[in-house]
């Protein structure tokens, strides 16, 4: 784990770093490494040592690990309670090299989808295929951090929607240092068999007007966590229109379950 | 409007009243008059004077004005947020006298469900019928609890569940006082038509594991909400299975929305 650079403000501190070493997963060039490493970013508070909570933000398709709504909610989470955030770019997105494999498949979907087909389960597949590499990622990311004096071995909190939620049911399901977790704006046709492992506390985040989850199916991913406590939230609005209010909830529920 | 009792315990004054005059309101026997009046209590904060925020209380089926958990929320809004808290017992429920045609309606609603009809619908045509008094009963508690110096002419919320949702729908829709609303465990067969005439923020509270309402008829009665600020929360469990937790969200919910 390298650190690539530090800043501070407003009592919250920021590093950047890139993870090389990723245990199980081999690239085609080099065995044991993924090309150009995993980049990834860490919040902390400033001046303050010892094991924290730790909450891995999943960021959705496109966009990257310091997109301007991951930052604005892990500086939240650090600053409101306290708690380590970690979040690192997914394959193909933010600082990592495209992916010819990955570029194949998104063209052959924008095919399928003109010539009419669903768009529900060619995302379901192509997320599946990205999470076989950000499970074993993620995984490596907690391990490198937990490492660190100012994060430490404590309970983990994971919160992601849109693709963060493809990307985030099998990793929750796999993690069992994972004790609560925010999910959302996803549906069955992506996660249900996953979903079906989870049984730690959930949240989960379903826009009312979603138009790229059906509705029917963000209930169906909801009905099908095993979670004895899991909670629906869900708001009038389209896919991307999710109230600053859930946010806020956000902070209460992994306040109550890390704390 | 007669106070009948008054006691103070951790800083909320519980006071015992009953309202005899309704506008609009006739009985058989006394016009102008409901037999006995209406029952209510007043929850406020010890030794405050002043203007401030009002939530209304309808209780569940079965249930009364006092009932432990309407007791225990009531002290929340007064002891948290300041505000004062009124309920009201529903016609045949609390001390209010049995009522020959609501016993007569039950009985034969009775014998449907055991004939096989479906209780839903039984369900919805029972509360439509109490609620043509309730909303008149419910404004008028209003009218005389919001002339009192410790309570004045502050917005006004409602909070109800069950039955208190079946009379609480009617009663948002007809009362502009009401700016916000915390409603659920009800379906769409009994209040959808209301409902559409709801535009104040609601937060619903559904359970997913229901046994009186189908889920479908609570998603409907989310779904028919004109509000454009409205929020879902489902939670596993059974019809009277509430997480304690959505009581802290009413709580936050009516404190974000009335002060």
């Amino acid at each position: 784990m390298r650190f690539t650079s530090e800043t501070s403000s407003d009592g919250v501190r920021e590093q950047l770093f890139t993870l090389d070493e990723i245990p199980g997963e081999t690239s085609s060039e080099t065995p044991g490494k993924t090309p150009g490493g995993i980049p990834g970013v860490l919040w902390t508070p400033v001046g303050v040592g010892g094991t924290r909570p730790l909450i891995l933000i999943g960021h959705g398709g496109g966009r990257h690990k310091r997109a301007p709504d991951i930052v604005a909610l892990a500086r939240r989470f650090v600053a409101e309670c306290g708690f380590a955030v970690v979040a690192a770019d997914v394959p193909a997105h933010g600082d990592r090299p495209e992916d010819a494999e990955y570029d194949r498949i998104a063209r052959e979907n924008q095919a399928r989808v003109e010539a009419g087909e669903e768009l529900a389960p060619l995302i379901a597949g192509f997320q599946a295929l990205v999470a076989r590499r950000t499970v074993p990622e993620w995984r490596a990311v907690l391990d490198a951090v937990q490492e660190l004096d100012h994060v430490g071995a404590g309970p983990v909190g994971y919160w992601g929607v849109s693709l963060g939620c493809g990307l985030g049911v099998p990793f929750v399901a796999a993690e069992p240092r994972v004790r609560a977790a925010v999910l959302g704006l996803g549906g069955a046709s992506a996660s249900a068999g996953s979903a079906a492992r989870i049984t730690v506390p959930v949240e989960f985040l379903l826009q009312w007007d979603d138009e790229r989850v059906p509705r029917a199916q963000g209930l169906a991913l909801f009905d099908a966590l095993a979670s004895a406590e899991k909670t629906l939230h869900a708001n009038p609005g389209r896919h991307g229109e999710l109230p600053e209010f859930e946010l806020d909830s956000s902070v209460r529920f992994f306040a109550r379950h890390l704390r």
